[in-house]
């Protein structure tokens, strides 16, 4: 069997009502394990942004993430698949997950047009239409050979009127059975992914129809989309005890490192975001104490690295060095500030990981979430 | 004595008249040995562009270059200074040298007005006056603390009138001089830069006046400023029998492999130039069988690597990765052009070093150009 899901061990406690504790895991895939929780880093077309294969292996990411939406457009998944399929045109030998365009149904709503049976997008490279069917979102991640393949959804922005949010979540569902019936691939696993807005009830309305048509994995999609955070965490808190116990929960498009142990305290096993490399590229990074805006004046002279115990290669340099290389426009400032970020996440699950195991994960949260103080 | 120059081979015979022919050779530093002929990778801001430290040394370069005119006016000599110098700035371990900004005089000649006294330049970044006079340029890169230092000179474009180019060479012999005098350190060398234009016998004239002021090096300055190679391998020829054979001889600013082949086969032991990185940014590699335009719709499918045995990051990888990054707009696509390039060009002049001990440098020279073919 190509996977399985391992719970190893579940925080004893909770103080935040049933159903609801971290947990620790393994994923196991086709392409190795993925120790859980764990964040993917994105690399959206192929690549994580600005990083090399060996960088991005150093920083500790056992999974990443690809783009189907943008993939099926350039270079096209019949470029890829003769290719070797992700792995192989990436050269990236873990495990990877594909979403499934779903997504920029929102993202790219203006150029978007969704009916039952399918989404049209207008292409946002040249004009051409493509068609995403929940088939053809099957077919395309079949053809890029991902691990794990996410169903078609319907996500639509927040806030939005009751009938709009009733609509995707049970059309998300539908077209869930259509991508599960348009499987062929036995190497692949197909994660649900549960819709329903900020509705709790509508949520878990949902995670229980996926849950009836047992797929391997699923997933809380449509968040972070605009939402307060406490609004998330109340919506992930109803939903996650509704899905199955022993398949993976995997939060899409979260988040900050705060959002990430907030979603582990109520279950979550997998995280994806763009952050630590578009805040990267942005010249900001993460650390244990807070935030570090890299331009800031304040560091002009500054000889300290970001973290002194980080790795990291931006970390061997002082925080006047990173600042110089943004003030420049030197290219090396956000590759230097993305590695440190997704340094700093796998960092971050690591020791949430380990918190876990050795049941102390809830001391382990307030004493990171202190440490940020105000970039909570 | 911290600088020593060792010249282990040269080749028996040369094809291009007496006084003209490679040598391999050791060029010691406070900061390390460079074998010569050697190829310096340019960090003009502080850094190569786009590529880690950890990267760069993995490429097998020794000495890098820093440009003082742009370190002076950010983050500024005093700030490098403070910081431990360009190399603890940096994170550089190995030999550093400093141009003088006497490029910039050519290359930013419309924001620069040139006296006897001085340069005076018009800041690119905020319009803000800097001067530069020998003094300064000395007193920059001492503050820099790089291991060799380069004279100020007067660089000018060409072609250009008779008198303008008598006219600078003069001056750049009196501002030698004026830097010569205003060194105070101890532990960084001074390289003299021979001017003279196009004309052969002024530029001998010149390479005479800078020998006899005995410095532990000299330049060849002022070419591959849009002459033609012919032009630039003549003036080559006619000025590295000028200098004195057991100090280093080194072309500023040179150039394509070929351009570098025939520098060595001229007597030349250290090179610089931007086109590795500049190029590879542009998307064009070097490759033993000529030039490779990445974004050519011929690579779209096509699964080989650049170069087969090549153990860069970018030769792990397909050309129709490669050129799907760039296509994507990815800013991989620059990282690991520039990577390869790199990595080429100190191939390039290991193989050229093996080949000069084992006197076999024609031998060398030959294949390597029938290999480039018209890329030459």
């Amino acid at each position: 069997m190509s996977f399985r899901f391992d719970t190893l061990s579940t925080e004893p406690q909770t103080e935040l009502g049933p159903g609801l504790a971290a947990r620790r895991g393994t994923f196991l895939t086709p392409h190795g394990p993925v120790e859980t929780p764990g964040f993917m880093p994105v690399g959206t077309q192929g690549t994580v942004k600005g990083i090399t294969l060996e960088q991005l292996r150093a920083t500790g990411a056992q999974m990443i993430l690809g783009n189907t939406y943008h993939l099926a457009l350039r270079p096209g998944e019949q470029t890829i698949q003769r290719l070797g399929g992700l792995h192989g045109f990436t050269g990236w030998e873990g495990p990877i997950l594909t979403d499934s365009g779903g997504f920029q149904l929102f993202s790219l709503a203006e150029m978007c047009k969704v009916t039952e049976e399918k989404a049209v997008f207008k292409s946002h490279l040249d004009g051409s239409l493509m068609e995403l069917s929940p088939e053809r979102a099957v077919a395309i991640q079949q053809a890029l050979g991902s691990d794990v393949m996410m169903v078609l959804d319907h996500v639509v922005a927040l806030p939005n009127s009751t009938e709009a949010i009733h609509d995707a979540t049970q059309r998300s569902i539908r077209w869930a059975r259509r991508c599960q019936k348009a499987q062929t691939s036995a190497n692949q696993a197909l994660f649900a992914i549960v819709q329903g807005g900020l509705d709790a009830e509508l949520r878990v309305w949902c995670a229980g129809e996926m849950a009836a048509m047992d797929f391997p994995g699923y997933a809380i999609g449509g968040l972070s989309v605009g939402e307060e955070p406490s609004e998330m965490y109340r919506i992930i808190a109803a939903t996650s005890p509704a899905l199955p116990t022993h398949k993976p929960r995997y939060l899409m498009g979260v988040g900050r490192p705060i959002d990430l142990l907030e979603g582990i305290r109520r279950g979550i096993d997998l995280f994806d975001c763009v952050m630590p490399t578009r805040n990267g590229r942005n010249a900001l990074a993460f650390t244990d104490t807070g935030y570090v805006r890299m331009k800031n004046r304040q560091y002009a002279e500054d000889p300290t690295p970001l973290e002194p115990h980080c790795p990291c290669p931006a970390c061997g340099r002082s925080k006047a060095y990173l600042r110089h290389l943004f003030q420049a426009n030197e290219m090396l400032g956000p590759i230097l500030l993305s590695l440190h970020n997704l340094y700093y996440y796998q960092r971050l699950m690591h020791e949430a990981r380990a918190a876990i195991a050795e049941r102390r994960f809830a001391e382990f949260y307030r004493a990171k979430v202190a440490g940020w103080g105000k970039d909570c």
